[in-house]
């Protein structure tokens, strides 16, 4: 059993958005995902079927949500988005990584 | 929907270790722990029977395991204590507060 850092190994080309499976099994999925400017699609919401927590561990990135407009998260700034709660990623920080942590999880409702 | 800083609304009294419930359904729980040089019982080990992940988030900790020894973690440290896995906390930074995260979630084999 070893840590592994959250901060680190994070890949020198991030031409795309870098998403990360830490564990997963049939109830949960952990991901780490690094962004640098990346965004959602333009047109679209996400729209999941499960839970999601999220936190922002370093950087900065505004969520737009489809009833409650944007929130800006900054670094230890978690929310619950539950599921079908349509939102997308407006905007993440250009000039520097982005970490996040997110767990999905089904819901008691699914 | 609101963000909430996990860095933040720690109590400025730590006598007891702090946990802190964020979000939970029946397949997993989500809790902030804030320690202060608090440690597990001198005797005896935590012994769980959900897998359980774990990151620091500020700060410094020990944690040993019956079979693999001691393991220090910085911020960013992250590991997966499968269930079953006879541990405790042996140490945790006295000066300052140390905030982790747990995801305890049901395993596969429960």
């Amino acid at each position: 059993m070893k840590p592994v850092n959250i901060f680190k190994s994070i890949p020198s080309d991030l031409e795309e958005e870098f998403t990360e499976l830490i564990t997963q099994n049939e109830n949960i999925r952990i991901e780490r995902i690094v962004s640098k400017g990346h965004t959602s699609p333009a047109s679209g919401w996400y729209d999941q079927k499960e839970d999601e927590w999220v936190i922002v561990l370093k950087g900065a990135a505004i969520i737009s949500f489809e009833n409650d407009g944007d929130i800006k998260l900054g670094a230890g700034d978690h929310m619950n988005i539950p599921a079908h709660t349509r939102h997308k990623v407006k905007w993440t920080d250009p000039e520097s990584e982005t970490v996040w942590l997110a767990v999905h999880y089904q819901g008691i409702t699914d």
